[in-house]
């Protein structure tokens, strides 16, 4: 199932085109809803007062509830847009925006009223087309789920140091999915909470990290080179605004340990081959080895901040200052959530469909 | 310009199909062959002994040592294959390596001697296309060039430490590409060769981290979305064996920082607009900045080491003990540096391309 | 520049998405109108009844007039569906449509009301995207235009015989366009109108060939294999419901010409090679020679008919007869002109703009 | 299944590169053997003089008999390569041949010996996957088989007109391949043989039509729009040199039948649906309809004619007399055979494998 994202966040509309879609998938509604409202903005008081009713209108491709097979295409359209607010950043460019590449690259003609194709609104499609893909993916007993690893480094606890998780349960991560900062500890949670308060207070914003999982997935998926789990997961993965690394199993820790402590050991448990430990994150070649796929992805602060900034008057080709008009996000690592989890599940279905193809999955 | 890699480690030989080469560039076989020199195994301690000689013969696509603008074929005979080595694998899948996802994903049929198709040998072809590619971005005035970050903990310097590189000299790093472990810090590449060596003592294998470069780079290249600059950078980087994570500029350091330290403040420079920091490593919205681009790739420790290790007996369906048999490279991040700017290289260019097209190129 | 189409016939819409879309251009939505004029149904006695206001709404990629570069993405609402014409069809298949392929295909759930995404109605989406490339191709003097060949045996005059057209002038085709039969003769209109209305009374359909040509193509487009001109045009003239065979130049014709007779000849004219002959039809090794490209494609019936068909009863498994209620068009050669003229287009802004990059076209 | 042709005709080696085979086919290279035979010139008097070992070498992704799963290289050496033959024709550019195009295309860089990447002979490695797909094909019932239906008008019996086809018998097309003219009725190939020698006498070139034939294809495969099964096999079919025009079912003749003799009644035969003619060459809406699938190719007359020509002196900006030295083909359109079913193949699998994945097919 290919996926492409549309749309400009002031513009008419925004929306995701999936292509290759299996025809008789009975879509849920309510989840993709569910999905959907976990990116929402405007929902308390750690996100921007923007209010988008982010209702996705199906154009094609579902019939009576059931996948028809031809081209999906959802649209939202954005209704609550004011665009005054961002009239001089095409003059001032705001720093860690992408005001001055998109001038580079479009030539001055995108459409940056509200970020555009740039904005985090892109990813209420992408999280659309995500929440498809989790309903397929169901249907083989694979599950994708995610977590706020850390914020601004107060820590949650890791997936791979629960025991609850180990023992293979999706149900801690379907429990934070209905927590307003989705955690695995709500004591980490509270403590984040009171840090993005004080970051908005101050005009300042914080970063975090991700971990995400997917589960029963068996081994055997994926394969070696430009289209290992690996490189299609980090490919959709950087489509998230903000998202600036990633890391699979141990990642960068693996940099300091010795081949002794990284290889999985294996063992056969109950007729089956398991792994003692994963520091591989389910990877091995590019491929799953069945234990639970697991990765971190770290999301930079958000660039819109209420503080005074140095930038550059674009007219007169001299330095400036700006101060950022509008509404912010303090912090959007758990409105990034579902997004790097729809990346994760499109990345995922991507590689099983080539094995099973579009017929069976 | 698509790369497409083939060949199995111990197979009749391995390569890699070009397409979409522009006509008419003067390819630089000397440049090529100090680019395979530069991943070559052999030359010394550090590395396993298996000697290649990694000449690769030009099938099509070159004449009068021109592009003519027909794919490029390039294949490397296997010579130095004693597979006699690898027979028992299939029935103790070595724990870290793909012996056993590869069983799973190609049910038994994969060519698994010399690691066949996971064969870090496999990155030669990789280095083959991306000389070539160095070479046409050369054209533009783009230079890729990277160095080891660090091995096992042991630090090189960073380039945005280095008043040389923020100059603008790619100078620093073509003259590591000539030292035996591509460092910028001499006194640094010493430990790490001395912490290489304590390691094939003891059996045992390291990792580390790569760091990479592109300079030259004009603002505007790349686009937001599942084709950003870092979803082409880090696609490639995935198809690398043993890279296991990637961060672009600050990446995971990010997720403590806060917006206003994030931001990289602009400034006009004798008319041009500059970045203070590099904190985005020169992409913002997936576009290049105009700034140098940096990431950095971090690689889990050789999976194949001298000691006995916990697997699995496929057969009788237990528990088993391995000792791995044949040549070892005790580390092989050395060795990738030239692969891991293969892979940015061939990103960019597809960046780039897409832009100016095939014949501008 | 990608195009995505979708929708299916009666659902909420349909439309296209155009990804790789340059920045800038100045659309002209009058031509595009115009462009969609062409084909829509309901204007006279040669069409079907149903009236379609077919306005396209731009969700996303033109801001003031211009292309932003993001992704363009174009919706047409579905209105005047009258879907209770087309409930038994799933029972009884109608023969020469895809009720039966579709079912097997799509397991009996693809929106088949008003024929689905198999309708013809789907080529506006299509003519739209045509009309976008062909305002950019327009920016490199090349156009693109085509008119009814023949319709049931009743021959308009040929392009090549006609001296006005040698001499270079696209203004043949454009005058064609703003004709009720888009002919370059209109005795020869004349007589296909009144066949088709016979064929109206007599609840029968007629088939026909298109000619298309493109001028202005300089020599050097395309390249030899499955990305030939002729494959990129055919790939996509074949997604026009109804075409069922293409040639190229002389096409079947070659069949029983010698090489002597089949060559074009060449000579220099005022500095210029020109082929004195355009048996090839502007294409040789798969590159536009800069002759004017041509070629013919052929049209079936309309499949749906008014008589009385044999045909299969799903339900009980045996033989029926059906007679196919609702609209029909008698003939839709003529409406499919501009379908034809858009996949020509399309098709050449790809090999275009593969080699001159989207910022150049 | 994807498939890359590269190399030109005098360079070291042409060959395919295929990606997404499926892992454990046992390929039987005796067959694979004989389809390159039935293309390979220098078997008589009706083809090039040129002898070709025309024997692949298979570099990669074959182990033991059994495909490995990994990407699949066949290589096969130019060997018997004269290029003093064809000096002068970048000068003195051969008309209906690809040497104008290429110069203006690749800018003067092509390898033209041979006709380089245009050369007849890069049907060598077309043949060698198509002969790959086709096992792959019977794997799951599915036969492809092609037989010349008219060299310069002299006709062969239509696989239509056939009851031993109409029966399902795949034997007629079998039969055929191990004649050295694949004809139905020896009789026609007779007078084919006779023509074809005479235009050889004569110094010229004769062209002819194919006919294509896909059985075994279950009902359901393909798609509308532009991967439709036509517009899949068209693309494919136009990367054979020398053709020029493509049919499905009536095809031409469509355009002068009525709607109630184009479309196919239905009818229940022993409970399974099937159609009472094949008007539509077993291809309803781009999806198979479970008849026969048929097609006709038209070849244009072989270009390297012996004859003196009308041509261009590129240096001097000149007219210019050319007769073309070497080696021809007096007639391609048997050898073509074979390439064409190769191309039908490959567009056949790739359509199986969306559906089914390259797991399973």
């Amino acid at each position: 199932m290919k996926f492409s994202i549309f749309g400009e966040s002031h513009g008419p509309a925004i929306g995701v085109l999936l292509e290759d879609v299996p025809a008789g998938a009975a879509l849920n509604m309510e989840e993709i809803a569910f999905e959907m409202g976990r990116r929402a903005p405007g929902k308390n008081a750690l996100s921007t007062a923007r209010k988008e009713a982010d209702s996705p209108e199906v154009l094609s491709g579902v019939y009576n509830g059931f996948t028809t097979g031809a081209p999906l295409c959802a649209m939202i359209r954005n209704t609550d847009a004011r665009s005054g607010d961002y009239s001089l950043l095409k003059r001032f460019p705001r720093p860690g925006h992408a005001d001055y590449t998109a001038a580079a690259r479009y030539g001055g003609f995108a459409d940056m009223r509200g970020s555009g194709q740039f904005s985090g609104r892109l990813t209420a499609p992408l999280v659309f087309a995500g929440a498809v893909a989790k309903q397929l993916l169901a249907r083989r007993g694979i599950f994708v789920g995610a977590h706020i690893c850390s914020i601004n480094g107060i820590k949650d606890t890791c997936l791979e140091d629960s025991p609850l998780f180990r023992s293979g349960g999706e149900s801690l991560l379907r429990a934070a999915a209905h927590r307003e900062l989705p955690v695995l500890d709500e004591g980490a949670g509270e403590r984040m909470r009171e840090a993005i308060a004080e970051a908005k207070r101050n005009g300042d914003s914080l970063g975090g990290v991700i971990e995400c999982a997917a589960t029963g997935l068996e081994a055997g998926i994926g394969e070696p080179g430009a289209d290992s789990l690996e490189s299609l997961i980090s490919r959709n993965c950087f489509a998230v605004p903000g998202v600036k690394g990633i890391e699979f199993g141990a990642g960068f820790a693996f940099a300091e340990m010795r081949g002794s402590e990284a290889n999985d050991p294996m063992e056969m448990k109950e007729g089956r081959v398991v792994m003692r430990s994963n520091n591989n994150g389910g990877i091995s070649g590019g491929i799953s080895t069945g234990a639970p796929l697991l990765f971190r992805a770290a999301l930079r602060p958000t660039s819109s901040i209420a503080r005074e900034q140095d930038t550059v008057d674009m007219e007169r080709r001299a330095d400036a200052k700006l101060v950022v008009p509008g509404r912010h996000d303090p912090c959007i690592v758990h409105r990034a959530v579902p997004a790097i989890e729809a990346a994760a599940a499109l990345a995922l279905l991507e590689a099983v469909q080539k094995l099973y193809g579009i017929r069976c999955i």
